[in-house]
């Protein structure tokens, strides 16, 4: 693995990284990891890379890896810098023939997205887009037992998503990570939809497995000075019929990162929350709720996504990180598969790519239109 | 108190009549119990009233009761009918100088509760609406630290109510208790938003102390064959500028009756829920949260709203039918203030009354009005 | 019902009351509420009591309400005075042929609820003894589901019962409650496990239907200066071969009513908790864990113990009132069986009485013993 | 990194170099894996070890490393084998100039324990014993708050740990991990109290920061056949005069891993649990409970003890593997300070040794001492 952005100080890099290491499979081998020379060269040190591969920038980082004997180059390169800076490495990247990590969202704009879709198509390379929260086993769990229709036919999609770190305008206070975040240059045309929306709409396409076909969105902008919305709700209409709730803030004080998902079919409900991620509870309509837990199996009962995702038994619980970790063990079996030559399986095979990157950007897009629009509903767009 | 409706099998009769004889201060006293004789005469055995005061209409009931020397008739009337049959009884009995708790609605039109208004405004007269949440000490303490400016300005509410006892067309079943609220002649213009969203709509605002604006709703009937709406989610604007959304469904599979609030201000939140109303949780921007309990004191920390609505100490915990008789014991101790001459404290006025009824109405009006219009906002009219 | 003790600002009594109105079947009659005659008469005023039947001592209140008419007299004597004073009262009642409630523990020593018991075989008198929490529906359910042996053999069981009021030396502060219950002339040999180890006690047999056979208890004095215990722990062999634990504690600061009980068997476990009684968590050794609602049925899948001790359905919380209020209405359908000479179900006769009451002092009497002793287990005698 | 034991299929040797990989600091480069020696190869190459340091025993491991140069040889072993087989190869490493890391229990007997500990004195290497509970930043959050008083003096400690895992005769049945755990000549003298009741034993102390200074043991046998306990309780008394119990079960059928810890001082509680590990719960007695959260810090309250230990911000769970990272990060952190010259954080030297594995075989000895005895009390001896 060679990482792009990620240096000293940079938050999304270094959970990378943690994730990338934690199953002994990955090794982090070069990196362009600053635009600050003195950074990258200070980073390059703690993280032990040579210093001929500790690169000033992605575009030295790609062309040296490239000349080197296919057995010592890099297998892939991980893009974690902000949003601005996702499509030019990623790019250059696939044209080298290396596969491809990028932070979520895949770029800065859909038309960059389809381009970099247009590419895979090309070169049939690989792309994992790090939507973390579909990689927690009990998210799978969720999503399979849509898929098996056991709730019956899918009516309602619930999707929240506070939290309260941009609760005041941080961004002019020196908290860089708020700096960029709410800079349209840098993010995008959408601050809080951009940045944890996406994840929310995401994680109900994703576990509903219905999309998205129109939209009617309220943007706010609650801290007097800010550039870009930093609070939203979405009323959603889905294409097998469902109703649906989308909100998301990063002004409710006092909140962490509380993304929470229901749905409702005829059958019952599900309910997951990322803090207690290693549970997925059940509400019957006609039976008392049930608690699945990550971890436990209860003779084979649960879907093979959710217990290949997990790496402890039930009550010694996974977090954040190992749901990272999956999306990287997912992504680096499939590509061992491939290296192989064998098929990988279905359960390998699920990580989050490049039709999850557009939908994310069209997904801005539309939320974006439909704000600014008088009509109520927006059709989804792509 | 005489009572209209609440026969035997009646759902919501029963609870008010527990409610009100829960602290020894209210005695049902004569009933106009069902239109169905047969009923109305076992339900009265049932509740040991004399023969004579069960009545078999409320016409009877009120002119007869007015008839009795001043200190022998009902204090006061009950009305627990259907939606469509609270108004001709509360005119009348306002008419024949009795005060008046009506179940809410208030009544089946907006128009119908501006003359209870108008009524009320007259005779000086008493009328209590029982929406029961209100009737929380937890609510209270929320209403009460917003009003205090402890979480500063108000910048989001979230209020979302599930249920899913309707997930199947019950009305077609012989759930009689479906079929009114179904129908849109006894129920009204509303389904779903008339019998709870109008529930989380008083909550909102009544721990807020902000007036909904604009908003914009979309009403769904997701279980086929249904007359009404059984789901809904709004979009809101409040006076004070805030955003909000609530989000009320029955058939939400698997729901008991969850109703929630969370309220955002700029210091932090607060998060209450019916299901486990003893507590209430306080998240600050920069302080850890806070739990606040129901039967607590902390030293005089709670407000007196809170202390004064509590029968047990901490850790006991009261309910749904606590709840309820407060709104009865706040209403009747006002009342028994103005039979003594005296003042009512500020906490015994704090019962639910025919602004709040018009206020409901109003509600159901305009997201009726929005559900049907193309345009994304509709203004709040009353 | 005539009530002994509960005057103004008693604590006890005024829950009794509450309960016994709630359901509007029993009616409070007479009284000698206190042993203060200023603090009686103006209690008697402030519950609507006819002067007349305003009695000063139980003596009083009981010879002249035996002297009334068969139907002019009082049903049932309610026995809310401190523990000392339990026994006079309940025996002249029974004497006198009045049915007899009595706030727990049953009396001051082992022979005088020996005393009670042959008495009322006797007479052929009931009598009712509130351990509140075997009201709840969910306790009940729990209970049920051991009597069918859902869970196979019963192997463990754990109670525990914090509380916190207690931690500081309050008896000396003022604190009329913490007086009279550290007090061992007017509590009794044991403070903590009288006081809430008795509930726990029963709780644990109640549910499990198996009964202590030895124990080996520490009693702790933690707060300086008291004269009772204020904490304990109390390992348990069943007769059943089940090995348990209780703790009781009133000096576990900050807690406010915390009783939970755990029962496991073969199959899986049990846990109720009384802060959130209405949800009765299962766990099953090879399947998901549920919940179980107060409230709901489920298609009948709820014991009758349980549905018929509800009042409300699911989603709208029951209390610690309801539970309380459960005590007395099987009590007086068993009664009013009685009165119509019939048969009570099975669900009303569920309530307390005099064996519990018996196990109760014993319970007492033998934890005392152990902790006085340097032998590790002592039988437990009755 | 070398590693004895922990080959394919083993629990706890994939779990030690998950959380040894996570930070990307420590690198197996050796491994005795396993005394199959097809198991030994094959976990090697699935390792990517070199075969040549693929070893077949730890003898030949150590003494090979051992003859390396300096700069290429191991720099600590890792020992994950059962209980009886924990001695051996980590008096040889220590012998051999090696630092350890062995997973708890520490030795077979308390004996062997000693002779660790004289070895160590002696040699002045390091060894780090993997009590994982500790590693929890908000374990470490509440042993600083008990520490800097703000409790009061610590009156109550409760401890218990229920697991469910072995409520059936799974040794019987080919479970691997049962059989040895349940067999005495490979796990010692106690079965759930060696397995659990230390790890109970060692968060109870590190928290409260005091010693069990005398005991009351009940051992029970409750899956018949076993040839060791499987559920025990114990009374605990502190050298502060502290109270306490420790209940550790793997009977308790449906449990998963549910550790929890209570502490009560003068002032006011704390409440942690291993399931939902990010939570600290803060009870106080004239004041609202608080939810002390890791990853936050609001504005420096926390701990350094706590915030070192987190790799994510607050609401981004961690988990079982970051605590068990923790320990590994913290033990190299200090051997790195020691290899730079300098004195290493007081941060970073909190992590368990041999001190604790001391305490942790007194404890099962004491424990078992206890159960065998008629006496109430048995005074803790080491």
């Amino acid at each position: 693995m060679g990482m792009v952005g990620g240096g000293k100080d940079a938050f999304i890099g270094a959970i990378h990284r943690l994730a990338a290491f934690m199953d002994g499979q990955i090794e982090l081998v070069c990196g362009a990891l600053s635009i600050n020379p003195e950074v990258a060269k200070a980073s390059g040190e703690e993280l032990y890379l040579p210093a001929a591969r500790t690169y000033l920038t992605f575009d030295e980082m790609i062309s040296k890896e490239a000349a080197l004997p296919a057995d010592q180059r890099m297998d892939f390169v991980t893009i974690v810098t902000p949003n601005f800076a996702h499509f030019a490495p990623a790019m250059m990247a696939l044209d080298n023939g290396f596969h491809v990590v990028i932070e979520k969202p895949i770029a800065f704009t859909l038309d960059e997205a389809k381009q970099l879709k247009a590419k895979l198509d090309q070169t049939g390379l690989l792309l994992c887009l790090t939507h973390t929260y579909s990689g927690y086993p009990m998210v799978k769990q969720a999503r399979a037992m849509v898929a098996d229709g056991v709730l019956g036919r899918i009516k309602k999609v619930w999707v929240e998503y506070p939290q309260g770190w941009l609760s005041r305008l941080s961004e002019r206070e020196g908290n860089a990570q708020a700096a960029w975040r709410t800079d349209p240059k840098k993010s995008g045309k959408s601050g809080s939809m951009g940045d944890i929306g996406t994840h929310a709409a995401h994680l109900a396409e994703y576990v509903s497995g219905a999309k998205i076909t129109k939209l009617c969105a309220d943007l706010n902008t609650l801290v007097e000075g800010r550039m870009l919305d930093d609070d939203g709700s979405v009323l959603l209409h889905f294409d097998n019929g469902a109703a649906g709730v989308l909100m998301a803030s990063q002004v409710a004080a006092g909140e962490e990162n509380a993304l929470k998902l229901r749905i409702y079919g005829e059958k019952g409900g599900l309910e997951w929350a990322q803090m207690e991620p290693n549970t997925l509870l059940v509400k019957w309509l006609d039976a008392p709720a049930q608690i699945l837990r990550a971890g436990s199996n209860y003779g084979d009962r649960l879907s093979s996504y959710a217990t290949q995702n997990c790496r402890t038994p039930g009550g010694h619980p996974e977090g954040y990180l190992e749901a990272f970790a999956n999306i990287y063990r997912n992504f680096t079996r499939t590509l061992q598969a491939r290296l192989d030559g064998v098929s990988p399986s279905k359960e390998s095979l699920d990580f989050p790519g490049v039709e999850d990157g557009i939908r994310g950007m069209a997904f801005i897009d539309n939320v974006v239109a439909s704000a600014a629009s008088d009509k109520k509903w927006t059709e989804y767009k792509i």
